[in-house]
């Protein structure tokens, strides 16, 4: 069966999250939904990322079997006509080889955290913003932020559900910038990594938040992650704030060919 | 009574407009309303731009007469509590003198119209953006958006319905920005003047859409102005694109005092 990459945006808001679960709309039910109004019968897509409930995507990437050797450019429009009125999305499409995979090939996942800094509520952003309504010091955010850069167990900074073997990650970026929104001014945390542990992103920004607001010092994130314990991070922030950004592969399977 | 501005915010699609009417959502309702629960009885609001149904704004300034002396950050609180689960929000409150009105004190209304150029729905835009699915001319519609520049009698680019005394407006500026947008590539057209007729800026852009695709030379649009007859012009394009931006008074009422 000929496979496919899809490059996926979606609202989070209406979703139980990206996973198919029984009788809760997920943003995979809602494609292999779409998939079924083209070839009848079931059909089981994998992403690289599996976002909670509530968080969002840009550039979230899947794979789908299908029987047909269908145009990609058609197989989009197609999936996008089906998965109205849905808040998702397919934004490019591309056939790849059959030992290609969406969550395993990919060697590179960035996430961007929104923190928008107002006080009335941020009526046009629809919940794709974390608003705090005081002030947050960037520059102590990426003070902080440092303590989590390169190779650590992030034991601290994942939930106690995670399913990953190893609580052993490496970080390769966690940016702290300082921008001017649509709704007013926002720190934007730009993530890189090879792979996530599970809520470690919203881990990150609730913690950084507190050094942003002054109530942690920049160096007791670097003692919370030395301690390995849940119990020493922070608050974990909100999904709404989260976006998959994008996922890496070693070529990227959207590239001009 | 003392008087204050307010700053307001808000998403367009769930109103039938700025403007109050009998049984239909609008925004100067919702306001009206939340008054209400702080000083009972019934309140009028006037507004500096009476947008249409599906319009948003940024930077709408509506004018409210109170009984009480508020403390404007309070009255903005205490409004954005009562304005709630609504897509309005009061981003800034000041107290004004009696003579000012923001209707009639306003000297410039800013206007931004943004298109987007991409094929794939843009779910996380949430009905703010007009999705165009071909490419557009930008250089083209900048040399039709100059015929348009200064005082005309723009009688082709009003509704029918438009209740405008007459005519005649002075446009001071209608830029064709090219910029990368959230969710992709954008045309966006900002258009500033006194005041606009019922329309106008909707009428610009479906005229200049036109432009951008081919459909018409960019001298056209001067015939079109020329003709002073709602016929020649271009289809109006649609609601959701437009914003206002923020509305411009001899001194700024919400400025630091």
């Amino acid at each position: 069966m000929p496979r496919y990459a899809l490059k996926v945006e979606y609202h989070g808001a209406p979703f139980s999250g990206w996973q198919r679960q029984a009788d809760r709309p997920s943003v995979q039910g809602a494609i292999e939904a779409a998939l079924a109004r083209l070839e009848p019968g079931s059909h089981t897509i994998a992403a690289a990322g599996r976002t909670d409930a509530g968080v969002h995507a840009r550039g979230q990437v899947a794979q789908a079997d299908l029987a047909k050797d269908w145009d990609p450019f058609r197989l989009s429009e197609a999936l996008n006509h089906h998965l109205r009125p849905d808040p998702v999305a397919i934004t490019a499409c591309a056939r790849v080889p059959d030992g290609w995979h969406a969550r395993f090939s990919a060697v590179e996942r960035r996430y961007t955290f929104r923190i928008l800094l107002r006080r009335a509520p941020a009526v046009l952003e629809d919940g794709q913003v974390w608003q705090v309504r005081h002030a947050l010091d960037a520059a102590a955010m990426r003070a902080g932020a440092a303590h989590l850069l390169g190779r650590h167990d992030f034991t601290t900074f994942r939930s106690t559900i995670c399913q990953a073997d190893s609580p052993v990650r490496t970080l390769d970026a966690l940016e702290v910038e300082e921008a001017e929104g649509p709704s007013g001014p926002e720190i934007r945390l730009q993530v890189r990594a090879r792979s996530f542990l599970h809520n470690q992103v919203r881990s990150f920004a609730g913690t950084l938040e507190r050094v942003g607001a002054g109530a942690w010092a920049p160096e007791e994130v670097g003692r919370a992650l030395a301690a390995r314990d849940r119990a020493a991070c922070g608050p974990v922030a909100p999904p709404q704030g989260l976006c998959l950004a994008g996922v890496g592969y070693p070529v990227d399977p959207f590239g001009d060919r």
